[in-house]
């Protein structure tokens, strides 16, 4: 017989609504104590009134203390429930992209908690982030293997997310072996995907609408890409026409790869890089009397918790404020923040405030989101994380 | 010596942030009566300690009582600056698009307060929205003459906002003579505009971003259109590769400009239309067993004003509960909104309170804003009015 998590009263309006986490203080410990369950294991939620509302894994020590992965009290995340979810998530990603080179499981947002698939190909690299979905590993590599057979699939658990759960890091290739470049192909361009080594699953598909939209506008411009990592904006924006790149970051290794990625694409006369940190790399260029015509800020989370966000803002705050000043008289600023804390008006108010500081006119002509392969789950306000405004700064 | 208007203490906050509104309440009436104004006329606007701040015009007579023209307290909105300001505005869209169709000025947006045009190749579509703006409807004319030298402009002056600063409709050739169809291109589609006795301008630009990420995902779908208006999103699709195509609006003579519209695409094949209601032909459809792929909602604005925000909630809620009635096993729904007073997080919500009626599962796949020729002003979050959300559907 399956375990059972009672809810106390009220606690279950959230999953009522969609939502798929429960937080420990929701728990009706009396009936249902948090100890009494196998850390990863699963069991079906109930409400108060004891109707059972679906399939949940549990992690009796994290604050998020169980996800559901099935709104079928009968359902078990097993290795069919994980085809039957990657063969919709796949639907979906061959609808959007025609090359093989997307976010394939998007956690949540595929109604697969705690799970992020990248794939380059035949090479898949698989987060798992939680303590629930660390223990499906072996199932989530057989139902991958079933549904795209991959050559490789590499587990980049190094995540931060994993230490909340009390998983250790494990970076390792569980199917196949890594030889040769891993390669992909975004708007046109081609890039090497540092997996093993690079940040995240090695590539930020996000930002792929923000960046096409803004390849539209860079021909024969001066584009500065600051925290470039490994020149997603700026080696895309050179094979867009710029006509001078200079990608900024404070990883030499990021920065050779951004000289071998704009090599990949002919591009290596375009693309110039900087090593170091932004504020003073950005002070540096000013002082120099630099300016360009485009400006990118895609900076790393500023804002990680919710007490983060005063700090955050001004921190994104100053950094607006410094690139605003490199730009010409009729300059583009692409400012990105990847904050789940960060609300979209309050990027819109970063950007506002470095307007005036320089008292420039500005207009936001673009407002991007995470591309398709990241859904965003209606009911996870959670799950909407990235912002990209793109704003013409001017003197009038 | 220029009149001055003179706010009450802090009431200059907004105007420092970059705003360009000042309402009745925030002037210091005992300094400057409204009443000594004339109506329509500028004004230099200083803070209450007597700093000049800017240049406004004023009606006295309008709750917005003053929209600030520039922040140069030494000019004034007249032919020259007009000339300069649409060259501003000019620039912008040139570097946006390589056909000669677009919003050429969106008020606040383009630093023009209450002044639109629309540009169809050599025909300029104008609307004079406050009474400041109407009284330079000579100057406006002439500074368009000298920067585009058009054809045709003619004044759509028919808009509700008018009715609120106490100005009479007028909709006039006031330059050339319109001979012939008015013709537009968006999105590789061409289309025949209704200037004189169409909504608005007689076409929406503002979706021509979302309708050209809609247009990748219909090939070989078929496609409702609800609210369809002449059938630029249904139309689109068709061209895109639609099988079929319904467009579905209450006016009889939007529906005959459809069918003109698909014809001129070679399309009249493919797209179907039905009159009525659009919440009747929802439930008629659904009492057919009638099934859809895509569904696309694009209504006119159910709150006007913060006061209809619970009852515009509702409306768009059940909009959204019957359109997804009607989409098949996987279907995709673009659920737009152009209310600026429905913030974008509550039409997700609207979203999410439709698929669970439905107990299905909804991702959020696009989220579209107005197109980049529509600029949102970053200190007046009232330029900022339209919503599009792109969301699958599907069953567990």
């Amino acid at each position: 017989m399956t375990q059972r998590l009672r809810l106390k009263k009220n606690a279950d309006r959230r999953l009522k609504a969609g939502h798929l986490w429960l937080y420990s203080n929701e728990v009706d410990t009396q009936a249902t104590p948090l100890q009494g369950f196998e850390a990863g294991g699963q069991a079906v939620v109930e409400a108060a009134n004891g109707k059972a509302m679906g399939v949940a894994y549990v992690n009796p020590h994290s604050l998020i203390c169980a996800r559901v992965v099935s709104r079928d009290p009968g359902m078990r995340l097993d290795r069919s429930l994980l085809v039957h979810r990657f063969n919709q998530a796949l639907a979906l990603r061959e609808r959007l992209y025609d090359k093989p080179f997307y976010r394939l499981v998007h956690g949540e947002g595929d109604l697969l908690p705690g799970l992020v698939v990248d794939r380059f190909d035949d090479v898949l690299v698989v987060q798992l982030n939680t303590l629930g979905m660390e223990r499906l590993g072996e199932e989530v590599i057989a139902a991958l293997d079933k549904v795209l057979s991959p050559r490789v699939i590499v587990f980049k658990n190094d995540t931060a997310g994993r230490r909340q759960e009390q998983l250790e890091p494990q970076v390792a290739v569980v199917k196949g072996e890594l030889t040769g470049p891993v390669l992909l192909e975004e708007n046109g361009v081609r890039f090497e995907v540092p997996v093993l080594d690079g940040q995240k699953t090695g590539w930020f598909y996000d930002h792929r609408a923000n960046r096409a939209w803004l390849n539209g506008l860079v021909a024969g411009k001066r584009v500065l890409d600051v925290f470039s990592y490994v020149g997603g904006w700026g080696v895309q924006a050179a094979a867009h026409g710029a006509s001078e790149v200079l990608c900024v970051d404070a990883s030499a290794q990021a920065l050779e790869r951004v000289a071998e990625n704009a090599a990949l694409n002919g591009l290596h006369e375009q693309v110039a890089v900087g090593e170091g940190d932004a504020f003073e790399a950005l002070a540096a260029l000013k002082a120099d009397g630099e300016q360009f015509d485009v400006v990118i800020l895609d900076p790393p989370a500023f804002i990680r918790k919710r007490k983060d966000i005063p700090n955050g803002e001004r921190a994104y705050a100053r950094l607006n404020r410094e690139a605003m000043r490199l730009l010409g008289r009729d300059g583009l600023l692409l400012s990105a923040s990847c904050s789940m804390h960060l609300a979209p008006e309050r990027l819109v108010e970063v950007v506002r405030g470095a307007v005036r500081h320089q008292d420039r006119h500005g207009q936001v002509i673009y407002q991007g989101h995470q591309a398709a392969d990241h859904p965003v789950h209606p009911a996870i306000p959670e799950t909407a994380y990235l912002k990209a405004l793109g704003v013409r700064v001017f003197r009038d």
